[in-house]
């Protein structure tokens, strides 16, 4: 049914692309621009943060290793960031954590840390609601410490491997559609989705928000919430937008982001990729990023 | 151990079976007759119904999903009601809910609507306690609409197929034993079962009910209950019933039903199938009967 | 990376490996022999209980489960005793539970009954925390009897078998380190090891507990507790003692007698089976001995 699903990496940072679509919105993307780490930075061996909900930490990891095998966590003074590819190039994880997000945050200049992401998430897995978790890079190692009241502290350390990328340019993808929902209900409407179809349609008009699934044999799935339903906090279409994209990418990353996260903030347009916006609390984000498929 | 199980399908309206069976109880069955619906209701293309907790739906649907692979829903001006035989023909499902079971229930004629079970039962699985489910027979495509205070309505679309099946008479079993109790308890007693054996043996006497599972190795579980005991609200033995039931069929349907219907009505007599009816709120029944395994 | 598992059955009863370990602390060893069945009483044929938790027996059972394949329970006068080694003879489990444990308890004489642990786990299974369970050993079978208040009496019964086993004498081995903490602490602390280990090295020394583990690939675990922790309810280390043991022996058994039993003895000398120690209300104890492994 199919053909297949466009990759990323050949949108990311493509002008061109973005000029053949009208109406898109472009005034955030150049905001996102300014949080790239200042290139002055030197190179440091040593960082470390404290984040005060070691289960709000394991679902964000576990969110990341749905989607990556390995990445680049990158400490800079200002903020730790992370933006990978999944191994086909459909996907792209882009982490922005500025230190206001952390409970202590620390490093002695640009830090670099590939870990295999589900080694850690299986080490995130013991963190609960309780205790705090500190990721600390040292010696070459990274070092995830789990701390609570009731168990003692753990101290857990893996080795810190290279991770094999090109450096992975600002995403500026256009977009004719963007609106702001609970991440609770995007999260329902996917797994609604998944009882029948292994792909969902997301269709924007000014009037109304539609959500499609199609299956071989018929099945069909539809939900329709008119722009001014209660499910949305923003709404903004200036052109229609249609596309497809794949629930496997989606349905696992959108769950544990859901967790983390209240709100999600969702750009697309038509046969573009999608970007899913979490709000990290104290001035993060967490930027998920799916070609669409080709029907 | 067992030589096999008997099929249903021959004890099915045969009269002559039950006038060998001294002592039967057979008001209740003449009653039960009247539910048919009335044969010059014309046919009709659509119908539809609200049923108040998409959970109780979702469980009532799994139930038949443990037992049918596909079925044939008939609306009719006064009641849903469905009526088939598991591939085996062992086990035979009769749901008979009438219109005063639904907060909404409308059709323009007799309807039919044939179901593969296990894809309804997948999208059934989406519903929650605080959700409505409307099922609607529409242009030869059955709608199943989610809605709920939290999340915003979903229409899944599912194509109505041709089963084919011969018409199921009325099933007119006799019985010499009769027992009303906590479906609870008779789920319980099930599991209990399982955990040694693959089939359970009833025998009911005028004093006592005793449920038996026997298995390889000397396992062996039995639970007695006097007559007097609390477990049942009705027990009505008029002959000594003794026959031995296939764990298989009865755990997953029981189990489902436990969760929508407190109380189960126990029917059956020596050597024939058992008749077990779950009331549903509003006037409705579903019935399982399930032929008896030759030791 | 690991040589292999040293036998436990080699260790029993040797006083001369006991001598060549200076420091070890022994009273506690003499006191239990006390514990012994007394020779004179003869054999019997027939025993019964009433523990008043059928869920916290649950526990224990699948305790036993996870390391015994069969093994016999015996009943005398004053307590039920079971004491095992594991198929491999790697571990060994060591039941003592006095009359005083249980809500009733009699017995004829000396009464052996070889089980199939599995199918008793699996019986077990069906307990409930507000039920009882009796067991009853009857004409050459294993009789056990769950009720509660909702539910009515299911009486379970097993063949009892002959488990081919010489005499397991009082295992006597000493240790250097003995400390006392909560079970729950130990169950946490094995279960982070086994996110990227299948061993955990121990080490006590008078002023630290260290838990280590090591995996491929640089993995490591590190939890450290001065010996003035609050997770100590004893410490006690007359000379360091460091040793390293199996997780998948120790992982379920801790887990399980954790629901049970609050506080656990954890006593171990460099390169000597760990014995662990949980206390059952009304003076009984479960004690669990595993060989280490050799690095």
């Amino acid at each position: 049914m199919f053909e297949g699903e466009e990759r990323i990496g050949e949108e990311v940072g493509s002008e061109e692309v973005g000029e053949e679509v009208s109406g898109e919105v472009t005034e955030e993307v150049s905001e996102v621009t300014e949080e790239k780490p200042k290139e002055e930075v030197p190179e440091g061996t040593y960082a470390r943060f404290v984040f005060g909900s070691a289960k709000d930490w394991k679902y964000m990891i576990q969110a990341l290793a749905s989607i990556l095998h390995e990445a680049t966590f990158v400490f800079t003074p200002d903020a730790l960031t992370l933006r990978a590819l999944d191994p086909s190039k459909v996907a792209l994880v882009d982490l922005y954590l500025p230190s206001t997000v952390f409970d202590e945050y620390e490093c002695d200049g640009v830090v670099r840390a590939g870990i295999l992401m589900d080694i850690l998430s299986k080490i995130m897995k013991r963190g609960k609601a309780k205790q705090t978790v500190t990721m600390e890079v040292k010696e070459r190692r990274l070092h995830i410490i789990l701390s609570g009241k009731k168990t003692p502290v753990r101290r857990f350390g893996i080795p810190i491997i290279e991770v094999a990328s090109e450096e992975i340019p600002e995403p500026k993808i256009p977009y004719t559609a963007r609106v702001k929902m609970t991440s609770e209900v995007l999260d329902e409407i996917l797994r609604d989705a998944d009882t029948i179809a292994d792909a969902v349609k997301f269709i924007a008009s000014p009037d109304e928000f539609i959500i499609k699934a199609l299956a071989e044999g018929g099945k069909a799935l539809e939900a329709r919430y008119p722009s001014s339903s209660e499910a949305f906090l923003e709404y903004e279409v200036t052109e229609e937008a249609e596309a497809m994209y794949g629930l496997d990418y989606l349905i696992d990353f959108v769950k544990r982001m859901a967790d983390v996260s209240d709100i999600v903030e969702i750009r697309f347009s038509t046969a573009k990729p999608i970007t899913l916006t979490f709000e990290i609390p104290g001035g993060g984000r967490v930027l998920f990023m799916l070609a669409p498929r080709v029907e």
